[in-house]
């Protein structure tokens, strides 16, 4: 955590999602001036006082919200708020929209929900997005990393505004999501981060695991390749007891098993997508977002999976969050770029 | 549990897992005079006492022992006793060994393991089967489920012993093992029932579930055709994302869900099977071999993707534990059929 600049502000800017709450204090140009790190998720939020006096007690979001940028506020109360990630899910602060895929890019800052604060500043949070179409499917959060990314994406010198981009966001739920012209077009979900830790702690397969000093690259690459080998046409549901398999062989380690166990799912995800595609006729530009370890895990099996190497995208929440801000009227950025026009990224 | 019966034993049968212990007590023909089901599985032993007096005291083994036949021994010392399952792994009573696949069904009896029990009867333990080509896999427990079914095949009025036979284990791990003239060939494993637990009691997918009055299996037969459906190409990991989508379109009731994911994990599992089973161009006989309502869904699963509604046995464990007691030589049979040779079966 990072103590308050005397630099002036011009936006606080939330990520709050279900484990943990970002916070950054952005100037007048969408830099970063501070950042904090706080574990006040919206399923395990600071617990309010309950004693007989304190009827008006803070609910755990105030609580969390005072924790994460009270005192910003207290030294710029005129400072305006945007919040993103399931803080507006039916479990969160106040219940956002979900807006309609396809969806324009620049659409979703014109929707924000305003969680009204009586006497205090008002927290305004982005909208998700929903598939109706085929299986439905829904993000919250990813769309101000999506924002973020194409935002980027429209400042590049080699920007053609017709491409189509496909953005990887691995995570606990991996999102991929084609995005064309500003315009979010469709996506995908595979659960492939918690999938992997409620095999590792709640079944048989975590129970040979020992824990590794470092990450074992090469364990992790075995199971990149067995998901797309001949026994992995059995589906992860059959390739996952390999681990468990190899390990009553002598051929791997305890302290690999997580690794390549990381390596079975991820394979088993990058091949799906590698398929699609191909299944499409498509070759986008791919471009990942996300911790850099495991997009490092990402790039790897994408290579082996003939996918090349996709573009990294640095800071798209802040950034995002900043853009979608100004689409939403709360800071004055005159002459802000759009994100729909090579032509006015100058 | 019952008590016990008057009529003469010839054997004490163990299906002895990692959750529970189940105790036979069979005649000189083989038919099951008695059964008891208790919860000592080998993960789960009632404690022994351990005061300081209690040196000597009794193993948690020792202790379910007791408890699932030691009036049964009291009665008729002389008995034999057989064990199959997880007693036999590492974490077992003692480690049995794993016989490698292929392997002739009846060379199992033959390599049991001699648990010694000084002054005491000898528990007799099946081995397991490993398969060392490819991806490594293993069973324990399996293999003389496996040996009951085949003996009924034997037996069977239209039997081919050149016929080959797949038969479906479902479980926590399901097991599809392919047997040709008494000799099992290739094995392959699912975790789907492991990975259905750990799903529903340690992800987001089960806290939107309900508890449901009865089964839906019109929301389990929807999750089966999803997982064939264009959208079940991007796999699993994927697909299961679903449940949680649909709740939140509304298209998918609470109550509704746990049997929907279930329908979605079988529907993988078979589709994986099915489409294995057109690449090798095969068409073999299916026997499924498992708890009737799991069967059950599995059978809707298997019509759903064309491999026909499979034959369906009935006390295999029992049964194939009373062969393998023969074939080790520790009940007298003689001129018990062979399970190779049709013509032994008159």
């Amino acid at each position: 955590m990072t103590t308050g600049s005397p630099a002036r502000a011009a936006l606080i800017a939330l990520d709050w999602g279900t484990s943990s709450l970002r916070a950054y204090r952005l100037d007048g140009t969408g830099r970063t001036l501070d950042t904090r790190h706080l574990p006040w998720g919206i399923m395990r939020l600071p617990q309010p006082l309950q004693d007989g006096a304190a009827t008006n007690a803070l609910s755990g979001f105030e609580l969390a919200f005072d924790q994460a940028c009270g005192d910003w506020l207290r030294a710029e109360p005129s400072l305006p708020v945007i919040a993103c990630g399931m803080v507006g899910s039916a479990q969160g602060w106040q219940e956002a929209a979900y807006l309609d895929v396809p969806v324009d890019l620049e659409r979703i800052g014109t929707l924000l929900t305003k969680v009204e604060r009586p006497g205090a500043t008002p927290v305004h949070i982005v909208p998700g997005l929903i598939q109706r179409h085929g299986l439905p499917n829904v993000m919250r959060g990813e769309e101000t990393q999506v924002f973020g990314v194409m935002f980027d994406q429209s400042r590049a010198p080699d920007h053609h505004p017709a491409d189509s981009v496909l953005i990887g966001l691995p995570g606990t739920h991996s999102k991929w999501v084609n995005a064309r012209r500003g315009r979010v077009t469709h996506f995908d979900t595979f659960m492939t981060g918690e999938v992997y830790a409620a095999l590792r702690g709640h079944t048989i397969l975590g129970r040979t695991m020992a824990d590794a000093p470092a990450a074992d690259m090469a364990a992790f690459e075995r199971g990149v390749k067995v998901a797309g080998s001949p026994a992995g046409r059995a589906g992860v549901l059959s390739t996952i007891f390999s681990t468990r398999a190899l390990g009553l062989t002598g051929d791997l380690a305890p302290a690999s098993q997580a690794d390549y166990l990381s390596g079975l799912l991820i394979g088993h995800e990058v091949a799906s997508l590698a398929q699609m595609l191909r299944q499409q006729g498509e070759q986008p530009r791919i471009v990942l977002c996300g911790e850099p370890a495991l997009c490092q895990r990402y790039i790897l099996a994408m290579q082996h999976y003939e996918l090349g190497t996709p573009e990294q995208a640095q800071n798209a929440t802040e950034r995002g969050l900043w853009h979608l801000a100004v689409c939403a009227g709360l800071v004055n950025a005159a002459g802000a770029p759009s994100i729909t026009s090579s032509t006015a990224s100058a």
